[in-house]
């Protein structure tokens, strides 16, 4: 069989750069531009002369890294373990990504129900230092709790720290949160976090650049960091010392035209150095849920236009048109009884019901949800029409 | 004796205008510019029309105030008990405080050795809560000991909290500070405070617009205020819940044209609230001295404009004079030797040396004092020029 022939060649050429390019890597990002993934992954299985940029010994190296690369192997691996690939183009792509340009990755693990590209038009990066205080913890779980209770999505690293209080702080709120790894979805890293990022996979979403079974590396986790800030709306660094991997976060979310925001702490704190270095710059200091939503919500109108159509009621999907069905017409209702009469889990329901706030359908209200103003007027109209 | 006649008669009208006026009153501001102090006393004991702009029992009332106003007994207390009155136009008049416009003190009453026009030129305010953390207390004790080193004069409102730390701070580091007082400056508020006020007008400078014996009230708290924001290159608010009087004073230092810091503090502190709403507006965070420094520092060039002029070494004052030419020529000296070398006390060295700091003479190395690289050409080219 003639691999050009083949329907899925473009993503197993993809899945194939995935193993041999590193995230981020802008050279591997040029060489998809200029010659598209099919013509290098051929150059780089030795058919064709050495690409552009790279030396004779970066290029062995390469070429030593496709010998080994079993792009089919990887795809049927990431999909016993529940694990697909989202490639640029795909409904599922987050269009904000393209914003990184030539670093832009050549696609996503993910693991989770509800959509990628969805979830993420209302979301925010809560980020901060491994080894934080109790009162960085604190401020994670309270800022993601109410970022959850106020329908946005909670973006974190999965590290131990900052990024787990935020994870939990949503969770604990019965709210969505997706975990960005450095290291391919189905290996849970760090190690002490495997019940938590199962959590959130089950709950939520974990996503990543890197292949199957693949472990992360100091550069890897810096460059993950560029997928948080392109993802979100905005960056918040809860605590953070001086040259900490989440101001890289953040700086990458200012490039990026995305709002980046500090929670300040005492300024005899070691932790806290880096993000007052944020805050004596282009940073807005934060101190509660609100104040977020306040910055980041000023952004609604951009995202029909970034972040794709807010889709008309015949175009969700069938699970999510089942969850908006199973709404009460006048009163707010706890995911649990909507999940009874979708007929469907809870878990599934509450992944829908953030799809559905993130499309404008509904809306938290206090531990349940409702139909918004603009959603019963559509459902009624719709009804006329019928 | 005709008054009109007397050299002395705009002083002592002046004085009585501080008995009758409240401090900050516009309305009486605009019938001095408009009138001058003069005939304003003239009509407010009677000899004349009722002034415009006040309702007939409002000028009853102040002319009430005026029949009691005794100016020439209030100079002679204040003679006895070490304050001078400092009047608008005389050589220690802080040129700053005509920025206040019709709001500007009349006059202002001054406890201390040092020039309050000097010091005043190199000045930050480190203001604050009453009922501070120890935290607040720590800040404000280390930024004003941070300032002093460095040469800079801290000025504060005398009060409980971060107030009373800030000139603990200085005053520890063997610097200068000055307490602009809401009561007469003979009457130090409050109670608790009377030591650290009495130590503040030996080693600095005890100010304020209110006459001997005067009482503090919560409208001359908040007016006071504007004073201190006027006196300063910028005012630092430590630790400041809603509401509070602190971030008056860092309002009407912006509204001034002078810098606004803030301090931050945890988010969960009812305590820092007030400063990290100022932070989310105008004002910059700062952590350390150094940082306010930076910041304040970059106005120097607008002190001889503003501030009056650098006084070549023959204007100096004669005391200021002897304490420069007890300076040795190529190394540091303490503050002890230098008095021993000038003949005089040492808190009068440290005021002298506060005063040739902010005219460019000398600067802080460590714990002592050493020329300035300009001094040192400005004094060699003096002794050629014999």
């Amino acid at each position: 069989m003639n691999r050009d022939d083949d329907p899925a060649a473009d993503l197993l050429a993809r899945l194939f750069l995935t193993r041999v390019i590193e995230p981020g890597d802008e050279v591997g990002g040029r060489w998809v531009r200029a010659f598209g993934v099919e013509e290098v992954a051929r150059r780089l299985r030795g058919g064709g002369e050495r690409l552009p940029g790279v030396s004779e010994t970066r290029w062995a190296g390469l070429r030593a890294r496709a010998a080994v690369a079993e792009p089919r192997r990887d795809l049927a691996v990431a999909r016993d373990a529940g694990v697909r690939f989202v490639a640029p183009g795909d409904a599922e792509w987050p269009g904000q990504l393209d914003d990184l340009g030539d670093a832009r990755p050549l696609g996503l693990w993910v693991r989770g129900r509800p959509s990628l590209r969805i979830w993420a038009l209302r979301s925010v990066a809560v980020v901060g230092a491994r080894a934080c205080t109790e009162y960085g913890a604190h401020m994670a779980v309270t800022l993601a709790a109410g970022l959850a209770e106020r329908g946005w999505v909670v973006v974190s690293g999965g590290a131990y720290g900052v990024d787990g209080a935020a994870h939990r702080g949503a969770l604990g709120a019965g709210g969505a949160t997706v975990a960005v790894l450095a290291c391919g979805v189905d290996r849970p890293y760090p190690r002490g976090h495997t019940e938590l990022i199962t959590r959130i996979a089950e709950q939520g979403l974990v996503t990543g650049e890197l292949p199957p079974g693949d472990h992360p590396t100091p550069s890897r986790f810096v460059l993950r960091n560029r997928v948080i800030a392109a993802l979100t709306r905005g960056t918040v660094v809860v605590e953070a010392a001086h040259r900490s991997g989440s101001l890289v976060t953040a700086r990458a979310a200012g490039r990026l035209g995305r709002f980046t925001m500090g929670v300040p702490g005492p300024a005899t704190s070691g932790l806290s150095a880096g993000v007052h270095e944020l805050l004596r710059g282009d940073a807005v200091l934060v101190t509660d849920a609100a104040e977020v939503v306040e910055l980041v919500g000023d952004m609604g109108e951009l995202a029909p236009d970034r972040r794709g159509p807010v889709l008309p009621r015949d175009l969700l999907e069938p699970g999510a048109r089942r969850v908006l069905a199973a709404l009460p017409a006048r009163r707010a209702a706890a995911a649990g009884e909507i999940a009874r009469g979708a007929q469907t889990t809870e878990d599934d329901t509450i992944a829908r019901l953030y799809e559905l706030r993130a499309l404008g359908y509904v809306e938290r209200h206090g531990d349940g949800w409702k139909l918004t103003r603009q959603a019963m007027i559509s459902i009624r109209d719709g009804s006329r029409r019928c």
